[in-house]
């Protein structure tokens, strides 16, 4: 794992770089809504999903670099779900990333609509990907407007909503996470593969790898928030106890969420095998996902 | 004027038809959310910027038909800003349309999700928009994102609460209405240009006219708002008094803002001019649009 570090570090760096340029200068009027924009994306988050656009690109023999736009949508798309969750009259959370969340600074009307646009630059950015021999324009479009349409991303959080204080099944679970979190992980990586002109075949294999990471990254973060600390996770902590919220801890026991974890990532990772050497990157950060737990 | 409302009401049917295709059935889980998008989508709207589109098709010499996601998407645009900005943290209205607005017969996390949803929708339809030989889905999707950004669509708004209670000129109030009106009204009419392969010039006509007939449109709404009543609008009538909002009659008085509408639908006109007879449709549509202040 030790070689995982700088390559994490890295491509941060150009992510963060690249959203730099795409994004709006806060001097633009209305400054307001611009200052909101990249208070919320500039806030120390991980960019995981990005960083799977670029290391799928990788995976499937291409330049990273041909997947920036992509990968700079997919984290404006994640970003701006947060921004909208975090609303009062959603999860009412205070806290995101260890900062007051977008409707503290901004109020509650500048968070709606930065939430809008950074949704809406996000289809703005992933316009500019160059077309290569098998996708143009229209698939990448089609791809992440149905991981964040109202089946999948939307639709996720409505059954999160809708879930809370009601006895919920391991199914009725699963069903929540792949849609609010597996989806657009999975779009993540395919339009990594699809930037590197991936073959039908290898398109499958991150299908595959990102359904089972997604799933995998959210037990994980359910785990999470019962055994750490607020200060540790940068936001409220035992959240979803206090909203009666169901999670696989609460329905599976801790221990039993653990060996969930272990057997989705595995599957993950054997979901990578057609990608040989190539997919490097992407098991290092299943295994580091997985780390995240202790 | 009399040709003109059969046009409407064949135009408003096609386009009814064509989202009842495009968004998904109510049964589908989660229901709520599609209730919701459902619920305004079909609230009675007057169809006016998707009938633009397919009338700036028909005035570039296309078939209408080509520019009907376009067309769609535009409306969904639209309506995703109305249920946002009626939401309780901006304008917080009741009344849309003549019926409770979502948020009342959803709740706020709904509306705030169906307004996401609707966004997200609007560019899955424009992708499936067919590529002519002048224009392809990328420049689709870059009109429309631009159109709605944080400069736009959503930057008009940010302005438009900024300026409540506050002193505004003329020219104020007019950036206001560029951004939040004239933006989306030229974007549908060159939306429907581009899917009949306009040429350059005429494309430019259709910039002209949506810009001049958005602000016509915008003052005629400020004056409407001051003299119809809460029945005939279908939305709070008086609103902008109510909470201090600078509007073209409170800056201008009734008089001279009936006549700087008079103006810019002649300015209007005049940028058809190009088109000639083949914008015979728009040039009754700028017409009707005047004539509803009285």
């Amino acid at each position: 794992m030790s070689d995982l570090k700088p390559y994490l570090r890295h491509h941060q760096r150009r992510i963060d770089a690249a959203l730099r340029r795409f994004l709006p200068k806060e001097s633009v009027r209305p400054a307001t809504i611009h200052k909101a924009m990249r208070y919320s994306v500039f806030a120390g988050g991980k960019r995981l999903r990005p960083i799977l656009a670029l290391a799928a690109a990788e995976a499937c023999g291409g330049d990273p670099e041909c997947a920036l736009p992509a990968a700079c949508a997919v984290e404006l798309v994640h970003t701006y779900s947060l921004v909208h969750d975090d609303l009062p009259c959603m999860d009412d959370d205070d806290l995101r990333r260890g900062r007051p969340t977008s409707h503290k600074v901004f109020g509650e009307a500048i968070a709606v609509l930065a939430g809008d646009a950074l949704l809406t630059e996000a289809f703005a950015i992933l316009a500019t990907m160059a077309p290569c021999s098998r996708y143009q324009v229209q698939h990448y479009i089609t791809e992440l407007a149905q991981a964040g349409d109202s089946r999948r991303l939307i639709g996720g959080q409505v059954l999160d909503l809708e879930g809370e204080g009601k006895q919920l099944t391991k199914r009725d679970l699963i069903r929540i996470h792949e849609a609010k979190t597996a989806a657009l992980l999975t779009a993540s990586l395919r339009l990594g593969g699809m930037a590197a002109n991936a073959t039908p075949h290898q398109l499958q294999a991150l299908t595959d790898f990102g359904y089972h990471l997604g799933l995998a990254f959210q037990v994980i973060d359910d785990i999470l928030d019962v055994t750490q600390s607020t200060e540790m996770l940068g936001k409220t902590a035992g959240k979803d106890a206090a909203v009666d919220k169901a999670t696989y801890p609460s329905i599976l026991g801790l221990e039993q969420s653990r060996q969930e974890a272990h057997r989705l990532t595995t599957k993950a990772l054997t979901a990578l095998k057609p990608l040989r050497r190539q997919a490097l990157h992407l098991e290092q950060i299943a295994h580091y996902l997985l780390d995240r737990e202790y």
